[in-house]
């Protein structure tokens, strides 16, 4: 098997980032740290599908403007979503005249973008460029489950799509005050765990999750307590349960470090949102409004940043298949 | 404006390649060239869209056995598709066990793959990956338009989906008779032209086309002249004559060099496929079957391959969108 972590040989930083999000996830607990919230949850938009296109296209300006940087100086936008053909991006990111590469790692697709942002960066062909995720909450309900005015009832492993998009721009070279830098990068294998449960995604990316982390430790010889935050991105309860089990058995104590960005963004039980917060959007805004804060105020030093994606559709669920899913990793280092 | 050409600094090759099919594709003037012909459509498989994803593990099962190489050996996968999620790709490829990155750029998938690979090659982190891209008629016909079984007519500029996926091993370092070297990348920006007409993709690319086409020849100061073939994915027989008009326009004259996948892999008249073949799997399947064969050979020396992408979704069209667009180059050049 070869060596799947990848090192980077250069310095790459995350050097600004944004974050915004509907109202559900204003009310959250990091409502606060969002650099905007749409209380209409439509982004000034009369379909979800285009709101959720705006909330990327908001999220992008945000982060170039805290930069004081303009789209031009951008060489390759690295974007992905979870509505069919990933057209949030496409739509949302039309204005901005920058190479487009789409991505697609469903809920991973944040960690993706860094991940393969940070490799470009690495090769010297790129100087700075962005990744942007989403997802929305109504586009997703009415894609992969029913609209929401059925009113289905939701299974207690179910977790709630947050409506949101993250962006972050990545730099190389000599850059003033950056957010934290991107060290290490690991990309995911598909796990197939036989869970054909669309209301329990925790459980069906668990594998997966642990198949990446228990990786990155034995390669890297690193273990739990050398990061201040192991932030999975949507496992919520249920597979944040599982994860950190597994990993116990192995032998990797997470328990004291892990926390999962699907946990973070809502007050579970107060807001109902059954097993947390799930989709694209859900790592990209956790990371963009409170981690990155975090590490580049010095008050975090490492964190292993790891999102997970179950891909599948609806169209393979309907045909008995189980969901597939996959998680990469980004090491993030405070350079305080 | 920043450059977009990426000129590789390594040597970064097309070790193998394959091309699957299904009867019609077997039927028309590449039918031979072709690894494997599936007269059935289905690859062994129940519904459409595992019929795809099969054809996706096939191809690279063909391609890994001509370069006698495991799929260990790759260090990632790079693979997209049309269906509502990739799924093709995710479920395709999930028992090759070799860390995986979705990617999506719709009909672009075959060029963003080789592109990305190129550069993750060029960048020394990977040694060896693979691209994956496919289509099916079937599973494209019931998710754009219309289940075959209602027989819709279809108008003249309408094209047929391709059923096929096209598999490529990229390699760098010594390597022991390569098919091609990749020499120079260009991201696409997304274009869009103001149609909305779901059966005239090839105009509502060809703008796309241009722009990067038009950007590679003025930052390369190339011509027409310097390559024995300008090979667009498919923009058919409408987005073909659209791009040969606009660019003379501006100066470059590419008439005598130009190509499309979706023009050779059918014999558009006799086999009704009205404005000729279209998908991730068009440009995919005439690559790997028929051009890098010729530039392995020496009939061919440099080839600028372009594959354009519609990014639009059946929801977005109903939604009152126009389609965006994208065009992403792979200059290819023969090492004999």
């Amino acid at each position: 098997m070869k060596k799947r972590i990848k090192k980077l040989k250069n310095q790459v930083y995350i050097t600004s980032c944004a974050a915004v999000g509907g109202r559900k996830e204003g009310e959250g607990p990091l409502g606060a740290c969002f650099d905007y919230i749409d209380r209409s949850d439509r982004f000034g938009k009369s379909t979800w599908e285009q709101s959720e296109a705006e909330s990327q296209f908001m999220a992008l300006n945000f982060a170039l403007n805290k930069r004081k940087c303009t789209a031009m100086e951008l060489d390759v936008l690295l974007a992905g979503d979870l509505i069919n053909q990933c057209t949030g991006s496409s739509y949302g990111l039309l204005d901005y005249d920058v190479p487009f590469l789409g991505i697609y790692g469903a809920c991973s697709t944040c960690a993706e973008g860094l991940l393969l942002g940070g490799l470009l960066l690495d090769s010297g062909h790129f100087k700075k460029c962005a990744s942007v995720s989403s997802s929305h909450f109504c586009s997703a309900e009415r894609q992969f489950r029913s609209p929401i005015e059925y009113g289905g009832q939701r299974p207690p492993t179910s977790q709630w799509t947050v409506t949101g998009a993250g962006a972050f721009l990545l730099e190389t070279g000599c850059v003033e005050a950056p957010l934290a830098r991107i060290t290490q990068v690991l990309p995911g294998i598909t796990q197939n765990g036989g869970i054909n449960d669309p209301s329990n995604m925790g459980a069906a990316m668990a594998p997966a999750a642990l198949d990446s982390l228990l990786t990155f430790f034995k390669e890297s010889q690193s273990k739990p307590s050398d990061f201040d935050l192991i932030l999975t991105g949507d496992l919520g309860y249920e597979g944040s349960r599982i994860l950190r089990e597994l990993s116990s058995k192995e032998g990797y104590f997470i328990d004291d470090v892990h926390n999962d960005c699907g946990l973070m963004i809502y007050e579970r039980k107060k807001q109902g949102v059954h097993a947390g917060g799930s989709g694209c959007g859900c790592a990209a805004t956790v990371l963009s409004s409170k981690i990155l804060g975090e590490l580049k105020q010095g008050r975090m030093k490492r964190v292993l940043f790891m999102a997970t994606g179950a891909l599948m559709s609806a169209d393979s669920l309907k045909q008995g298949l189980t969901i597939p899913a996959i998680a990469h990793i980004v090491c993030l280092e405070g350079v305080k």
